[in-house]
């Protein structure tokens, strides 16, 4: 058994029941008629607290399937997915002028992204709903981490991404077995043609937006924060925002454990995006409807013009009381530089994305030095090793002798 | 305090206190005279159990800090280093005809590869003994780990690198902000390069074979193996041989394990490298010392014509009773495809490079069907995507359109 007992539009409220192809609201159709899982939050209340938890011995995010959409008994990939580490690196703090600044370090996922979480659900439930195919697209995580998490389970996937994705995540792609059909185009066209594909064929969907079960594997995120701050809630999280998935993924998370009472606060929500593809900072900013933008920055696990959640996302962020902003490019690249030099940890363009937003704000008073914050870095840069190469510059290269590297050291003053 | 009585020759015996710069064995020179920790172990029989392991909430390399050559009040790098997964996957030991086969995926480590383990404890004792400045030669993973363990640690970092280092482990460098030195030659040319530098700058020494605590760190992996299975040993570890640093560690944490009374028995050790580059495996076969070879092999980590510890790999695949293969590139990226494709992990090629001699070894009786093996794959495919995308192929490209998709797919046998 499980604890979910439907599913609720975000726009109109009307419920249905989960059932199979049941995955967007038919009044307010596939856009704006999002679906959300609901929960019966007494009866986990009932039977779950925080003390069974910490006796818990599985440290993945399957530690919470109590609010997750899953019969316990489908059989789940055996890969390590979730409980990925927080840290607290001094040096990065001291760099930013906060001092209760933490990482939650996504990139240590099984294929190396937040997105495992919204995979390995996406593939128990096709073996749930008696799927042996799976689909979707994505500009690369979301893909990498279904083909993998597939090939874990036995599924077949067909993983449509644009032609702009980075090579590192077609390989995995390609490495896990995934048919990859690379559309020459936008995001947005692989988005339409991968719908169409799936309409088709009969496969099971893994559109994030599309599939309401998927937010549900990325709300752990935001659960095994809160228990690795053994329950004290951060002031703020801070994250980056593509399709607004993953945010309205950690909105989720804690609004769960509030409701269960695991938790006597929320967070505030800082969502960032590049200003090179901006739709939905610039509608928060601007208090108007968001439009369409154009997909212009490196970090292109976020560079999703026409966003398929966004009034969740939105939603999660006003709600919160928390903010938007939009960074260049080269702030991106700046903090993965920081990121990198002070703490040990590479994160990719989108991955540390959140972080350079936090770095955009600090010290103009919205977020206050002594606050808590946690920065969700949502993927490893090891996938797009161009971009490293452009934040980080090239290495010293010389023949092999002592004499030239002396000169080349104190040419450098690095000697 | 720790458990560490002084260092022994491993060539002649004799046994030196443990201090600053004592690295190898004056008599027997700093190629034969490697040294190895010895420790009190009694004593840590004394006051340590499997009992009051399983209590530790360290799920981390530091679990085994009774078995380390460290000060337990140094600071430690904020990473999370160690504790990776040991993972079953069906698909896998089906493929293979071996009914109990695991993967240790050391992958998952902060920098992605196993050498995290032994660059923790570089710098770690780096601090204790003073030193601001680390460095070290490398074919690239110990490079990007040193890199990244001395970012967390505030340490300043110089790599020498060969020519040939694929670009995801020179970025990753980068990124940690080390001062990267790419030596146009062999690895043996980095690696004297490297050597010559430290002596005339001082800096502390990371070089695997000649640091003998290094090798200490790596051991850990060998007791994750041993505590995830329950203390039921293997009867083979499967692992890749390069310098022989990281078969000599997984040798030495069993039998760690073994003198504590921990385990009552040890497993063979199955050692592989690529027949581009085998000098330790021909001389293992021809049982006659080892020769420099070519370094021919696209497995870049364990491409090591000059190995830095060939005595202490060669006794350990002897103690062990097992043996050593050597298996073609095309092995090695058949070994990436099966585990990508059966268990949605991804290698890099000297990380499964153990797994390929697994498979060539299958079926020839060396090791029978029921025995349980444990490949370990020492590092992520992402750290090297031109061998991915040569193992796996290419995406297929099409406009966004159903009708050339559907086109494609037919012609494909795919659809």
């Amino acid at each position: 058994m499980n604890y979910m007992l439907g599913l609720r539009c975000i726009k109109c409220g009307k419920e249905y029941q989960a059932a199979p192809g049941v995955y967007t609201c038919p009044r307010c159709g596939p856009v704006a008629g999002i679906l959300d899982v609901v929960y019966d939050y007494q009866k986990i209340k009932n039977n779950h607290s925080r003390q069974l938890l910490a006796a818990s011995e599985d440290y993945s995010m399957f530690r919470y399937s109590a609010f997750l959409p899953l019969n316990p008994k489908t059989p789940r990939p055996h890969l390590r997915i979730g409980w990925t580490p927080l840290y607290r690196p001094p040096g990065l703090a001291g760099a930013l002028g906060f001092q209760n600044l933490y990482i939650k370090d996504e990139g240590q996922n099984p294929t190396a992204s937040l997105k495992d979480r919204a995979s390995a659900i996406a593939v128990i439930r096709a073996v749930e709903e008696g799927a042996t195919t799976i689909a979707c697209s994505s500009t690369g995580n979301a893909a990498s981490s279904l083909a993998g998490n597939a090939a874990a389970m036995g599924l077949t996937a067909y993983i449509f991404v644009p032609g702009r994705a980075p090579q590192g995540k077609v390989a995995q792609l390609l490495i896990f077995g995934a048919n990859v059909i690379s559309v020459q185009g936008s995001y947005d066209d692989a988005f339409r043609l991968s719908a169409q594909a799936i309409e088709r064929w009969g496969w099971y969907n893994r559109n994030a937006a599309t599939n309401p079960y998927l937010v549900e594997g990325k709300k752990t995120v935001a659960m095994e924060i809160a228990e690795q701050l053994n329950w004290e809630v951060p002031d703020w999280i801070a994250v980056s925002v593509g399709d607004g998935c993953t945010i309205a993924g950690v909105w989720k998370g804690f609004r769960d454990l509030y409701r269960v009472g695991w938790i006597d606060k929320l967070p505030k929500l800082l969502g960032v995006q590049s200003s090179g593809c901006s739709p939905l900072v610039d509608s928060f900013l601007e208090n108007r409807p968001w439009r369409p933008a154009e997909e212009n920055t490196i970090a292109d696990s976020i560079a999703v013009g026409v966003p398929r959640n966004p009034e969740k996302a939105l939603q999660a962020v006003k709600e919160s009381g928390g903010t938007m902003v939009a960074v260049s490019d080269e702030d991106i690249l700046d903090a993965m530089r920081l990121l990198g030099r002070t703490s040990g940890i590479f994160g990719e363009p989108a991955g540390v994305t959140g972080l350079a937003g936090l770095r955009y704000l600090a010290g103009n008073g919205v977020i206050g030095s002594g606050e808590t914050i946690v920065a969700i870095v949502t993927g490893n840069g090891l996938k797009d090793v161009q971009n490293a190469i452009a934040a980080a510059g090239e290495p010293i290269r010389i023949e092999p002798s002592l004499e030239q590297l002396v000169k080349e050291l104190k040419w450098r003053g690095l000697d």
